[in-house]
């Protein structure tokens, strides 16, 4: 655990330049807008460690990834977010030496991510030979106008001589990912163009050899600048700007860069891409800055209307639910249905900001509450239009149905380890989870009967043809899986991926009861093969202890040494960081919730000694080296009234990356996990459930807090949830009457109560 | 299966130009004399499909792979034997047109590898615009003089007019591994220098990041011709020399290229292998063609009197015999105790030329019987010297003692799959019983006492830190290991594993038992320690099945769907490349004998109806994808006296590659696995073992053949058998009187007999 930001209700704010730890400060100050986002890195070029990152949401590449001896079924690329054209770019020269804050003396540091309009504010001043400069500098990517990034400086000669100021903003295209391969560059410069004071770029992404698409984008940049611009001579892979003059003792000057992005995933070919940059630039660059910052600010704040937490009597936590919902909304807010949830966002390269299972387990979940209907509904779209990539992925393994990808940006799998690939296809389930707690929360059957079922059906043939019958037990078995803990693989009945391969068939059965005959037609499921599936249903294998009364995790687990967690020495946590693979394989310890995340999914359905027994059995081994893991153990906690519990696993989800948990925040923000803290408090601290067409709470107020209130949509409805050490409050902010059940009890909510 | 040569008793000799299999007559055709090798790739550039190779002992290079999501104790490269410069390169032009056998029309084609003496002869006729020449080539690398390559050129003009001549002859560095990731080069030219008719040249490997050494080799080559040696400018990666004139009607010429190849492994420094260099090249390139070939044909001569295998009633298997053997030989005569022997020999890129676990486990026994006993002992050494290569290797894995690598050169783990890496550690069993098996062939215990001790010991260290102790069970487990099944991974408990690792402490302790005090002293194990290894001996868990009979191959193995290979459609052989990877690791399909593998070690120890059961079990589900299991299988159904099945088990593995049994000889030749007809010969056939000191016979004669002989090193004796339809005939050729068992009698022989 590592803070490095101070505690503030509202801002992620530190006084501290902290070059140790430089990279965990920019993926802490991260922005973005959906649309594009960028780690907090400096504009200033920085001599120390840094990493550098400018991601456009859907703007990919499919990196080389030939893995050891490849075999049939392997994925031939891996798909990453690549690094962006960097266009944050701007140095300065004070007196003709070039600022870099590795090295240039300074005072009076401040970076402050403001979280209520997602500006980040950075200012310090420089010391340098007699003379004293304060900087103010504000960055935002807009959410008013998605392609608009914005940095504003204000200069401030504090000393009582005159400096000399020169500053150059680039667009450049030179850049490259950390992680990839062999150092390849993803950028080939097309065309560019610049003026004394403007400048554009257009890029696109280097050729492949799989198929995948090539992006192009364009950026252009305008200044707004008291100072004189210059022409300089600039290299092929930029555009770059030069301007300068001189600051009288006290005297103040201001610099401001506009950008506008464009890609080629908006517009058809080059020449609309360009002329949409150029009409957006020319709009935007002659708006008034104010306008623009006002803006952005009533977007954040309508957002926060809808969906703010409020916590009191524990800052720490306060900070850190609306930390996870910012970082959360500024990765996606639901506008563009051809994008997705990346585990890091905009804010690192590990896991290629592709989409994970993580959306339809964790986000959707989130996003049913806090965002339109419409939002949840594009999630399942996304999964019902790659489709023919998910026929694609089980052919592949020589499978029938459909085999949602583990990574993917297109539906084919784009991740190259197969032990995750063709191993962890639990997720197979999770997305046909997900279409049932959507149905389940929104009370709307249109989307299972029409796309939902597709998807069900095409999963379900996939379990048909994945599970084998075991002659010698009589019983339909999964071998050869992952689990959600990735610390096994290659397991054979994991609980959690049978459990939910014969809930996927009962679930199809069912479903396909209510859809229409052209849809029966066109789905052409036999008699044949609802019989065999309701074989399966009967003849399942769902591994248990009866001794422990548990559910067992998967064949062979109870055969290890299990020792719980607290017999590791605290220097050897995290174990992923300390042990061997061989080891951590080995070992009983577990990176997620697994047989939990069953039973979480199904919370109503189990009696409570069973939970707890399961509870009781697995919480001892769980490492928690997933960010998934702590919000499904907060919640299961919060049911079995394990409250201390509870509180421990919430403020490990809500300050995962705020304290460096798993000391890997350098890597970049967990964004999808960022939802767990929201869960923890919802579906754990407030216990809301729906069950039946029936929203219900079961709140509790942690010790250390006095009192918190959040809000959701509930089937056209906005509720406030607000509770505190006295009771509880449920309030009806619109929409029509609603029954809802407080603590087992009926409560009628009219509106105006 | 595919047979592209024809069926000779001591020739590989074809009449086709294949163009569809030339890749695959190239790998048949290799040569090689335990310093470097080549594949049988043309001199003359090949417009068409085609792989060219040429690999040294020893010379490797640390390939950069980074496997998917790096993890703790993945290796930090893979170690691979490189394409050495090429010295092979000639090339022709007639009437100045160049010749390409890939376009140039042809007649009379012979390609003809003569394994009396190692030389490959091609021969064919140029049939082009009214000119007809005759071509005949012949190469060679020497096994008397190991720096030697030489290749001769006879061109008879057969026509009736005059025809051009111009032969180019080079040393080019530009080459490269087609299994390199990012067709990366590996040399660097440091310096060259040519004359009219001669050239050198001397390259380096390039620097690595991993500190491992880089190496130097030098090349000079000269020429005999009566062609008019004429200047040409060449560029920076070769030297070449052109050579000129022109052939009258019916005239013939004759062209020979003779190169001296040394390397940094063998010269201190630059200055001392370029002196090396020119004096051998000096030495050789003086003498006599026909000296060259002879002393060839007398080295191969030699190998042959000791070594040879005939078999009469059956060319076919005759020529897989002699094959295997003389591939073999090519491949590791014992010269040099640094070098080991490469699955794929120099025949190819696949498997890198590293050393296997394939060397103790079948090499070793065929090594013990047809070299001197130094040769073994030298194996055996190899793995001796690297004991710091192997703690390094367990250490990475967070485990005590010593873990031999998979694949390397160094001794520290060269694979680049955890499957396979820290998995598949059965192989530190078999680096014990060659010891074990050296020992009980010689006779002679000193190397065990010496330094087989500390190979045991650090062996066993390994399997008890590696062992676990199940509560629940109240038996010490392995889990997660892959046995030398690999189309299973990430087992437990297989019985393989555990029984070797159980048998190697039992051995361990025994041996302490022999060992001097100054030896005990240096070794330190503990009473403690040997108390642990004693209890992990008496609790080992070996999985059985008792309603069966069998020992199971690992935990859940019957669970599996167990069908036999025959219910696998015909069209779907070899499931490997069929099959997704998915499919073969939750099939039954066993790869290569595994349970058997075990059995076969211990052969006299296991009653005939348990070795019955389990072979009449696992043989059905055995699909034979490793070169490696065939002989095996051979062994034992001998043995059982299954006399057809070992009779198609050595077909198999005697011409895996003339046949192309696997689909994949095109990749190179099957090295190691060679040693398995030999010893399906030796061990099935003839039913030779040695027990309690004690050699002995049990033969019988295929149906096919009419009788077969080879010969044996055993103590000091050189013996020779005879087995024929009437009955065998076992002679001492050499050394003192010695009793053998023959049938289960005694039989003293005493020479001259």
């Amino acid at each position: 655990m590592l803070r490095t930001f101070e505690i503030d209700p509202w801002k992620i704010v530190t006084h501290k330049l902290d070059k140790e730890n430089k990279r965990l400060q920019e993926s802490m100050t991260s922005i973005g807008n959906g649309y594009m986002g960028m780690r907090g890195m400096f504009e200033e070029d920085y001599s120390a460690d840094t990493h550098s990152g400018i991601y456009i949401g859907g703007v990919w590449f499919p990196d080389k990834t030939v893995v050891g001896w490849w075999k049939n079924g392997y994925p031939k690329y891996f798909g990453k977010v690549i690094n962006a054209v960097n266009f944050d770019k701007v140095n300065v020269w004070l007196n003709e030496e070039k600022m870099d804050l590795a090295k240039t003396p300074i005072k009076d540091f401040e970076l402050s991510l403001n979280m209520k309009n997602g500006i980040l504010t950075r200012k310090f001043t420089v010391v340098e030979k007699g003379a004293e400069v304060r900087f103010t500098i504000r960055r935002f990517v807009s959410v008013a106008e998605k392609e608009l990034f914005d940095v504003d400086y204000q200069i401030e000669n504090l000393g009582d001589q005159s400096v000399s100021v020169k500053i150059v903003s680039e667009i450049n295209a030179d850049v490259f990912n950390e992680d990839s391969n062999y150092d390849e560059k993803f950028w080939n410069v097309k065309t560019k163009d610049q003026t004394p004071d403007s400048g554009y770029l257009i890029a696109e992404t280097k050729p492949n050899n799989y198929g995948t698409p090539q992006f192009t984008v364009g950026m252009e940049m305008t200044h707004k600048s008291e100072l004189k611009a210059i022409e300089e001579a600039v290299d092929d892979q930029k555009v770059a700007n030069t301007f300068s003059g001189s600051l009288d003792a006290q005297q103040t000057t201001n610099f401001e860069k506009r950008v506008i992005v464009v890609t080629s995933r908006d517009y058809d070919d080059d020449a609309t891409l360009k002329a949409a940059m150029q009409n957006l630039s020319q709009k935007l660059g002659a708006s008034n800055h104010q306008k623009l910052v006002d803006d952005q600010t009533n977007g954040w704040a309508q957002r926060w209307e809808k969906a703010d937490v409020q916590v009191s009597g524990d800052d720490a936590a306060q900070q850190g639910i609306r930390f996870n919902l910012f970082q959360l909304f500024s990765t996606f807010y639901g506008e563009d249905k051809r994008l997705n949830i990346g585990p890091k966002g905009f804010t690192g390269e590990k896991y290629g900001g592709a989409t994970y299972w993580d959306t339809e387990g964790f986000a959707i979940p989130l996003y049913l509450s806090l965002a339109d209907k419409k939002v949840s509904e594009n999630l399942l779209e996304y999964r019902h239009n790659q489709l023919a990539g998910a026929f694609h992925n089980a052919r592949e393994q020589g499978l029938k149905g459909a085999l949602y990808p583990m990574v993917t940006f297109n539906g084919i799998e784009n991740h190259n380890e197969w032990e995750i690939t063709f191993e962890e296809i639990h997720r197979n389930g999770t997305i046909a989870y997900a279409i049932y707690n959507y149905t389940r929360y929104t009370g709307d059957e249109t989307y299972l009967k029409t796309k939902g079922i597709d998807v069900l059906t095409a999963i379900s043939r996939f379990w048909a043809d994945r599970v084998h019958w075991s002659k010698r037990k009589g019983v339909y078995m999964i071998h050869g899986v992952t689990g959600p803990n990735e610390y096994e693989n290659n397991v054979n009945n994991n609980w959690y991926t049978n459990m939910l391969a014969q809930w996927t068939l009962k679930y199809t059965l069912e479903s396909l009861k209510k859809v229409s005959s052209e849809k029966l037609n066109e789905l052409d499921v036999s008699a044949e093969e609802k019989h065999h599936w309701q074989e399966i249903i009967d003849k399942m294998y769902l591994p248990e202890d009866k001794q422990l009364g548990i559910f067992v995790q998967n064949d062979c687990f109870l055969d290890k040494d299990l020792k719980p967690v607290t017999s590791i020495p605290k220097d050897q946590l995290p174990i992923n960081q300390h042990w061997s693979w061989d080891k951590i394989l080995r070992s009983p310890y577990i990176k997620q919730a697994d047989v939990l995340q069953g039973i979480w999914y199904f919370i109503d359905r189990f009696p409570e000694d069973v939970k707890k027994r399961n509870f009781d059995f697995y919480e001892p081994l769980t490492v928690h080296e997933s960010s998934l893991s702590a919000s499904v153990h907060a919640i299961l906690a919060a049911d079995l009234h394990y409250e201390d519990k509870a509180v421990e696993m919430y403020e490990r989800t809500a300050r995962l990356d705020l304290d460096n948990y798993n000391n890997d925040t350098v890597d970049g923000l967990h964004i999808t996990s960022m939802t767990g803290s929201w869960l923890a408090i919802v579906q754990g601290f407030a216990g809301m459930r729906v069950t039946n067409n029936k929203l219900s709470f079961k709140p509790f107020v942690p010790k250390k807090w006095t009192s918190y209130q959040f809000r959701i949509n509930f089937r056209g409805r906005l509720i406030k949830v607000q509770v505190d050490k006295d009771g509880t409050q449920i309030s009806l902010l619109k929409g029509d009457p609603l029954t809802v059940e407080l603590n087992q009890q009926p409560l009628k909510l009219k509106g105006g109560d």
